[in-house]
């Protein structure tokens, strides 16, 4: 049995809290000046740990075990939101640190390979999961020229950091065998049901859909009720029937949102002639989001029949498959936070993305969630207890040693 | 018994037609040079009808009779929408003429005063109605500095087009016993059921609300749907419900549109916090408004009690009273109808607006409508039948001759 040592740990966590601290939140977008001053801070950590640690050509700090394999990669993004929380991908890096050092520290497991890692602009503050894509060695030309808010593009900002030419740390399958990520829930549940941890079995997928509405513009005075093609009521009606079909054929982990609906001309005195009406939904089941999809194309024939307003798919928006948590990762968590919770566990999808929906389409992966306060993430506002912070990280190295034990045979 | 002179009433029309023409509509915008052209056309029309006549300091152009009171003001306005019909207002200043002449021509009936009219600005280029309210004494400071879409004032366009300090023509109350408007239906109610002459009996009045949504923006993922206050689906359900509740108290002329609806911030991925909703509903009879009022009312108090999004009413957009047309007015234009069109003729409320508007809190005022061909208005594509328009101006005609012989006892 390992032990993590908690005030190192929350003392990591506090310094790397102070790299862009905002209140209580942190502002540190990828490749901002104080976002590098932190990779070099953290390459510095992972050294201290006994790691051989780099800044990559991807800016990713990638913390190499001085053993062979089979290594797990721990770890997860140290970038934040515009104005972000400071735990996000700050916990799961550290916990990378963390856990690596812990085994190497201790006799019986120093033998074992953790491979930490802080991946770069998972928040896509130019393109999402830049790093765990560099990793994967899937980066493409449209992910280079993808830009920021300023119009900075990746390969100029990698360029600016100086990383530019810095060979990139690659995913080695004959070493790696497997991705092992930590992260603050972003939603209410843990907390609710009093749960104190998370094993993630997949990472919700997602459709969306915009539809239109064309009826035919008129004089809101003269026309009457009986001759309208009036496409915001179409609109309207639209939505509050979807809203029972997709409830129909939901599962309870589904959420769907209407984002966006507008009604053209949009003035007082004139009937709409067109409106738009934007839906996105998730869900980790495939089966889900295609029976939601099969619900809403019916739904649109059902009233371009009905009339008196057309109803088209305007544009299908995305549609993103659910990523598959690796299945007998899964179980060590289970036991690990079985170990050390007395039962305050809970198997749950991930309603949000993370670097595995890349990963995870070229190694196992698998990941934990601790509670967060209020379910609130992506807000100065974001926090969780020390105690739930300390147990995720004790979890996590618990199943980092028996998955390394089981792959060891 | 008169007979109006129906080629000449065409030809006029046809003339009329040809300043500003523009395919087969008018761009006649009311103190454009085109208008300006037309109203010295118009002015010299009256004057060979026997008129005296002026362009006055509104830009108004007035016919009176030679004749003493009681005088009957006919006509309309002939200024046009950006891109408007041929007939619109131009109908009615031309019956205004075609009456004034026929009367005195006709040894039986001229003795009879009719003051023809063409109003400026009906269709509020700068301000509604601007020569009806100069004519009653009503134009205010407002009035004067509203502008067009080019940001020119009424004050700057008066003096452009050489009127200013031109006197006002205005009403004599010991002169003037009422007012008399034709006009084109602009609805479909009339060619649908077969009728050639509407008498109307009022003109709707309007009621406009604007309700705001107030819940929680949140994230579209990590928020469970128990949770969330989406301001979007409660607009959805509140313009649902709103629909089964106006139409539980709606009369048959009740007509009610939502002209725009927003959701805030109107993203994909966010769950709209803020959402806000526009109605507009139209009625002859203000007791029919009320209601409607008193239901939209009723209904943002039931949703906010139900939660959990706030509904309030966030701004009272207008409310114009209906305008009664004079009931002895109507009588003489029924059995006029009766005369000339064999039982084809109908009461019926005027769903648009009209000069009458403002002229009926002065002076009392009546209104007879012919078939819109398709209802269509405001649009290059209005027309009416050559039999319909001839028969329009040989009812006003004849209600003209009635309604003055029954004022002079």
């Amino acid at each position: 049995m390992v032990q993590i040592n908690r005030e190192r740990l929350l003392g990591d966590l506090t310094t790397l809290r102070s790299f862009g601290a905002t209140g209580t939140g942190v502002v540190r977008p990828s490749l901002s000046d104080i976002d590098m001053q932190a990779r070099a801070w953290l390459r510095d950590r992972m050294s201290d740990a006994g790691l051989r640690a780099t800044i990559d050509g991807a800016a990713n700090v990638v913390g190499l075990s001085p053993n062979d394999g089979p290594a797990l990669v721990v770890g997860s993004h140290s970038d934040t939101q515009p104005t972000g929380g400071w735990l996000d991908g700050a916990l799961g890096v550290i916990y990378g640190i963390e856990v690596a050092r812990t085994l190497l520290e201790n006799p019986d497991t120093a033998h074992l390979a953790i491979d930490a890692v802080a991946w770069c602009d998972e928040e896509a503050t130019y393109t999402s999961c830049l790093g765990a894509k560099a990793f994967c060695g899937v980066l493409t030309d449209d992910d280079y020229s993808a830009t920021n808010a300023e119009g900075e593009s990746v390969a100029q900002a990698l360029e600016r950091v100086g990383v530019k030419g810095t060979e990139h740390e690659r995913l080695d399958t004959t070493r790696h065998v497997g991705y092992l990520e930590a992260h603050i829930e972003q939603g209410p549940h843990l907390e609710q049901n009093g749960q104190r941890i998370g094993v993630v079995t997949s990472i919700v997928g997602l459709g969306g859909l915009r539809f239109e509405f064309v009826g035919e513009q008129n004089h809101a005075g003269t026309t009457p009720m009986a001759m309208r093609k009036d496409a915001g009521v179409a609109l309207f009606e639209f939505a509050t029937r979807a809203r029972k079909r997709i409830s129909a054929v939901a599962s309870p982990s589904t959420v769907w949102t209407f984002g966006d609906a507008e009604l053209h001309p949009g003035a007082e005195s004139i009937i709409p002639g067109r409106a738009s009406l934007l839906l996105q939904f998730r869900d980790p089941n495939s089966d889900v989001l295609d029976l939601i999809d099969a619900e809403m194309r019916s739904l649109v024939s059902e009233m371009t029949t009905e009339g008196p307003v057309d109803v088209v798919i305007d544009e299908v928006r995305e549609r993103i498959a659910p990523t598959i948590m690796d299945a007998e990762f899964q179980q060590h968590l289970d036991a690990a936070a079985e170990r050390h919770s007395s039962g305050a566990w809970v198997r749950m999808p991930s309603a949000a993305g993370h670097d595995p929906m890349v990963l995870a389409h070229h190694l196992p992966c698998a990941m934990l969630f601790i509670p967060s306060i209020g379910g609130i993430s992506h807000d100065f506002a974001e926090d969780t207890s020390h105690d739930d912070i300390a147990l995720g990280c004790q979890v996590l190295a618990d199943a980092a040693v028996s998955i390394l034990e089981a792959q060891r045979g």
